[in-house]
Protein backbone atom coordinates (compact mmCIF):
# COMPACT_ATOMS: atom_id res chain seq x y z
CA UNK A 1 0.00 0.00 0.00
CA UNK A 2 0.95 3.48 -0.61
CA UNK A 3 2.15 5.43 2.17
CA UNK A 4 1.31 8.98 0.88
CA UNK A 5 -1.20 10.97 -1.82
CA UNK A 6 2.00 12.67 -3.44
CA UNK A 7 5.03 14.82 -3.26
CA UNK A 8 5.97 18.43 -3.54
CA UNK A 9 9.21 19.46 -4.73
CA UNK A 10 10.50 23.22 -3.99
CA UNK A 11 13.08 23.72 -6.60
CA UNK A 12 14.76 27.08 -5.80
CA UNK A 13 16.89 28.45 -9.17
CA UNK A 14 20.13 30.80 -7.75
CA UNK A 15 22.20 32.89 -10.53
CA UNK A 16 19.96 32.23 -13.17
CA UNK A 17 19.95 34.23 -16.88
CA UNK A 18 17.93 37.42 -16.00
CA UNK A 19 16.77 37.69 -19.57
CA UNK A 20 15.23 34.33 -19.65
CA UNK A 21 13.53 35.46 -16.27
CA UNK A 22 11.29 37.81 -18.12
CA UNK A 23 10.60 35.94 -21.21
CA UNK A 24 6.87 34.99 -20.91
CA UNK A 25 7.25 32.74 -24.24
CA UNK A 26 10.37 31.09 -23.24
CA UNK A 27 8.91 30.05 -19.75
CA UNK A 28 5.90 28.87 -20.95
CA UNK A 29 7.91 26.37 -23.60
CA UNK A 30 10.28 25.70 -20.65
CA UNK A 31 7.77 24.41 -18.23
CA UNK A 32 5.30 22.71 -21.11
CA UNK A 33 8.73 21.06 -22.24
CA UNK A 34 9.55 20.11 -18.29
CA UNK A 35 6.19 19.06 -18.05
CA UNK A 36 7.16 16.29 -21.18
CA UNK A 37 10.24 14.88 -19.83
CA UNK A 38 8.89 14.55 -16.53
CA UNK A 39 6.30 12.44 -18.32
CA UNK A 40 3.47 14.05 -17.13
CA UNK A 41 0.33 14.63 -18.77
CA UNK A 42 -0.78 18.17 -19.45
CA UNK A 43 -4.37 19.98 -18.99
CA UNK A 44 -4.08 23.67 -18.96
CA UNK A 45 -1.72 25.97 -18.43
CA UNK A 46 -1.73 30.12 -17.46
CA UNK A 47 1.56 32.45 -17.51
CA UNK A 48 0.98 36.02 -16.03
CA UNK A 49 3.62 38.69 -16.49
CA UNK A 50 3.94 41.35 -13.75
CA UNK A 51 5.18 44.99 -14.42
CA UNK A 52 7.86 45.89 -14.67
CA UNK A 53 9.01 42.32 -14.32
CA UNK A 54 8.73 38.48 -12.76
CA UNK A 55 6.58 36.08 -14.21
CA UNK A 56 4.18 33.27 -12.77
CA UNK A 57 2.71 30.48 -14.15
CA UNK A 58 0.80 27.40 -13.63
CA UNK A 59 0.56 23.96 -15.74
CA UNK A 60 -2.18 21.89 -14.23
CA UNK A 61 -1.37 18.21 -15.29
CA UNK A 62 -2.89 15.14 -14.35
CA UNK A 63 -0.21 14.53 -11.87
CA UNK A 64 -0.97 17.45 -10.20
CA UNK A 65 0.87 20.97 -10.79
CA UNK A 66 3.82 22.47 -11.88
CA UNK A 67 4.14 26.39 -10.89
CA UNK A 68 6.89 28.71 -11.14
CA UNK A 69 7.25 32.32 -9.98
CA UNK A 70 10.63 34.57 -11.05
CA UNK A 71 12.10 37.27 -9.77
CA UNK A 72 14.20 38.40 -12.86
CA UNK A 73 15.59 41.86 -10.61
CA UNK A 74 17.40 38.70 -8.17
CA UNK A 75 18.24 36.26 -11.10
CA UNK A 76 16.23 34.31 -8.69
CA UNK A 77 13.12 31.54 -9.87
CA UNK A 78 10.89 29.43 -7.16
CA UNK A 79 9.40 26.09 -8.65
CA UNK A 80 7.24 23.84 -7.69
CA UNK A 81 6.13 19.99 -8.36
CA UNK A 82 3.67 18.15 -6.60
CA UNK A 83 3.28 14.87 -8.12
CA UNK A 84 0.52 12.01 -7.29
CA UNK A 85 2.29 9.37 -9.89
CA UNK A 86 5.20 7.14 -9.30
CA UNK A 87 5.32 7.16 -12.74
CA UNK A 88 6.03 11.03 -13.10
CA UNK A 89 9.88 11.45 -12.81
CA UNK A 90 10.12 14.86 -11.06
CA UNK A 91 13.59 14.82 -10.87
CA UNK A 92 14.30 15.27 -14.44
CA UNK A 93 11.71 17.73 -14.65
CA UNK A 94 14.45 19.75 -12.12
CA UNK A 95 17.66 19.18 -14.28
CA UNK A 96 15.71 20.46 -17.41
CA UNK A 97 14.32 23.36 -15.31
CA UNK A 98 17.94 24.23 -14.21
CA UNK A 99 19.77 23.70 -17.19
CA UNK A 100 17.14 25.55 -19.57
CA UNK A 101 17.24 29.02 -16.82
CA UNK A 102 21.54 27.83 -16.84
CA UNK A 103 20.86 28.36 -12.82
CA UNK A 104 24.34 28.37 -11.33
CA UNK A 105 22.78 26.42 -8.56
CA UNK A 106 20.19 25.06 -7.58
CA UNK A 107 18.56 23.98 -4.01
CA UNK A 108 15.05 21.22 -4.03
CA UNK A 109 13.58 20.09 -1.15
CA UNK A 110 10.87 17.07 -1.03
CA UNK A 111 7.72 17.37 1.05
CA UNK A 112 5.29 14.29 1.33
CA UNK A 113 1.76 15.45 1.18
CA UNK A 114 -0.92 13.57 2.30
CA UNK A 115 0.19 10.73 4.99
CA UNK A 116 -2.34 7.54 4.54
CA UNK A 117 -1.40 6.26 7.89
CA UNK A 118 -3.19 9.74 9.57
CA UNK A 119 -5.61 9.47 6.71
CA UNK A 120 -6.95 6.38 8.26
CA UNK A 121 -6.20 7.70 12.32
CA UNK A 122 -8.75 10.37 11.54
CA UNK A 123 -11.15 8.43 9.55
CA UNK A 124 -10.84 5.88 12.61
CA UNK A 125 -11.38 8.56 15.34
CA UNK A 126 -14.45 9.65 13.32
CA UNK A 127 -16.01 5.92 13.19
CA UNK A 128 -15.52 6.04 16.90
CA UNK A 129 -16.95 9.61 17.75
CA UNK A 130 -19.87 8.70 15.74
CA UNK A 131 -20.97 5.67 17.40
CA UNK A 132 -20.25 7.23 21.21
CA UNK B 1 16.14 44.18 4.76
CA UNK B 2 14.30 41.20 3.72
CA UNK B 3 15.74 37.97 4.19
CA UNK B 4 13.28 36.11 1.81
CA UNK B 5 11.83 36.93 -1.59
CA UNK B 6 8.43 34.52 -0.47
CA UNK B 7 6.91 31.87 1.98
CA UNK B 8 4.68 29.04 1.05
CA UNK B 9 2.65 27.39 3.29
CA UNK B 10 1.50 23.83 2.78
CA UNK B 11 -1.74 22.83 4.52
CA UNK B 12 -3.12 19.21 5.08
CA UNK B 13 -6.86 18.96 5.50
CA UNK B 14 -7.86 15.36 6.88
CA UNK B 15 -11.18 14.17 7.72
CA UNK B 16 -12.62 16.94 5.30
CA UNK B 17 -16.95 16.51 4.18
CA UNK B 18 -16.46 14.03 1.21
CA UNK B 19 -19.37 15.55 -1.27
CA UNK B 20 -17.41 19.66 -0.64
CA UNK B 21 -14.07 18.10 -1.73
CA UNK B 22 -15.65 16.73 -5.17
CA UNK B 23 -17.57 19.83 -5.90
CA UNK B 24 -15.73 21.92 -7.99
CA UNK B 25 -18.47 25.20 -8.14
CA UNK B 26 -17.77 24.79 -4.02
CA UNK B 27 -13.98 24.25 -4.42
CA UNK B 28 -14.19 27.61 -6.89
CA UNK B 29 -16.02 29.85 -4.67
CA UNK B 30 -14.10 28.58 -1.51
CA UNK B 31 -10.48 29.53 -2.54
CA UNK B 32 -11.17 32.72 -4.20
CA UNK B 33 -12.64 33.59 -1.10
CA UNK B 34 -9.97 32.19 0.91
CA UNK B 35 -7.76 34.71 -1.41
CA UNK B 36 -10.07 37.36 -0.92
CA UNK B 37 -9.86 36.76 3.30
CA UNK B 38 -5.77 37.00 2.81
CA UNK B 39 -6.69 40.21 0.81
CA UNK B 40 -4.65 38.61 -2.14
CA UNK B 41 -5.38 40.16 -5.44
CA UNK B 42 -6.75 37.70 -7.64
CA UNK B 43 -5.47 37.24 -11.27
CA UNK B 44 -6.86 34.31 -12.89
CA UNK B 45 -7.93 30.87 -11.98
CA UNK B 46 -8.48 27.23 -12.99
CA UNK B 47 -10.38 24.32 -11.93
CA UNK B 48 -10.33 20.97 -13.34
CA UNK B 49 -12.10 17.84 -12.44
CA UNK B 50 -10.88 14.49 -12.55
CA UNK B 51 -12.85 11.59 -13.33
CA UNK B 52 -14.12 9.26 -11.35
CA UNK B 53 -13.23 12.10 -8.49
CA UNK B 54 -11.03 14.85 -7.01
CA UNK B 55 -10.07 18.47 -8.16
CA UNK B 56 -7.23 20.08 -9.00
CA UNK B 57 -7.41 24.02 -8.95
CA UNK B 58 -5.29 27.26 -8.80
CA UNK B 59 -5.77 30.36 -8.05
CA UNK B 60 -3.07 33.04 -9.54
CA UNK B 61 -2.54 36.04 -7.23
CA UNK B 62 -0.53 39.04 -7.39
CA UNK B 63 0.92 37.83 -4.41
CA UNK B 64 1.97 34.79 -5.92
CA UNK B 65 -0.38 31.12 -6.07
CA UNK B 66 -2.96 29.19 -3.77
CA UNK B 67 -3.28 25.61 -4.96
CA UNK B 68 -5.60 22.84 -4.01
CA UNK B 69 -5.90 19.17 -4.83
CA UNK B 70 -8.67 17.13 -2.99
CA UNK B 71 -8.92 13.44 -2.78
CA UNK B 72 -12.56 13.00 -1.68
CA UNK B 73 -11.79 9.32 -1.19
CA UNK B 74 -9.44 9.62 1.12
CA UNK B 75 -11.45 12.99 2.61
CA UNK B 76 -8.15 14.62 2.25
CA UNK B 77 -6.98 17.80 0.26
CA UNK B 78 -3.51 19.13 -0.30
CA UNK B 79 -3.56 23.03 -0.52
CA UNK B 80 -0.63 25.65 -0.24
CA UNK B 81 -0.16 29.05 -0.57
CA UNK B 82 2.50 30.78 -1.93
CA UNK B 83 3.37 34.83 -0.29
CA UNK B 84 5.73 37.03 -1.50
CA UNK B 85 4.17 39.78 0.31
CA UNK B 86 4.43 40.46 4.21
CA UNK B 87 0.87 42.09 3.89
CA UNK B 88 -0.88 38.86 2.38
CA UNK B 89 -2.52 37.00 5.60
CA UNK B 90 -2.25 33.44 4.78
CA UNK B 91 -3.12 32.06 8.27
CA UNK B 92 -6.72 33.64 7.96
CA UNK B 93 -7.00 31.66 4.43
CA UNK B 94 -5.94 28.36 6.21
CA UNK B 95 -8.14 29.00 9.19
CA UNK B 96 -11.13 29.90 6.19
CA UNK B 97 -10.43 26.54 4.46
CA UNK B 98 -10.26 24.34 7.27
CA UNK B 99 -13.66 25.80 8.33
CA UNK B 100 -14.90 25.94 5.02
CA UNK B 101 -14.56 21.94 3.77
CA UNK B 102 -15.33 21.08 7.61
CA UNK B 103 -11.74 19.42 8.57
CA UNK B 104 -11.35 17.43 11.48
CA UNK B 105 -7.53 17.98 11.46
CA UNK B 106 -5.05 20.43 9.89
CA UNK B 107 -1.51 20.52 9.33
CA UNK B 108 0.65 23.29 7.80
CA UNK B 109 3.79 23.74 7.76
CA UNK B 110 5.87 26.61 6.10
CA UNK B 111 8.86 26.80 3.74
CA UNK B 112 11.27 29.62 3.09
CA UNK B 113 11.22 30.62 -0.76
CA UNK B 114 14.56 32.40 -1.97
CA UNK B 115 17.29 33.44 0.56
CA UNK B 116 18.48 37.07 -0.11
CA UNK B 117 22.17 36.12 1.01
CA UNK B 118 22.06 33.17 -0.41
CA UNK B 119 20.84 35.44 -3.80
CA UNK B 120 23.73 37.55 -3.00
CA UNK B 121 26.05 34.72 -2.35
CA UNK B 122 25.63 33.21 -5.57
CA UNK B 123 25.40 36.75 -7.06
CA UNK B 124 28.63 37.46 -5.81
CA UNK B 125 30.73 34.39 -6.71
CA UNK B 126 29.65 34.87 -10.15
CA UNK B 127 31.01 38.53 -10.59
CA UNK B 128 34.43 36.74 -9.11
CA UNK B 129 34.04 34.37 -11.58
CA UNK B 130 33.84 36.85 -14.35
CA UNK B 131 36.86 38.63 -13.07
CA UNK B 132 39.31 36.15 -12.76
Amino acid sequence: MKEILGKQTMLELYGCKKTLLNNKAFIEDTMLQAAKAAKATIIEHYFHQFSPYGISGTVVIAESHINIHTWPEYDFAAIDIFTCSQQMDDEKACTFLKEAFEAAESISQTYKRGSMAHIKKVRDSQILHHHQ
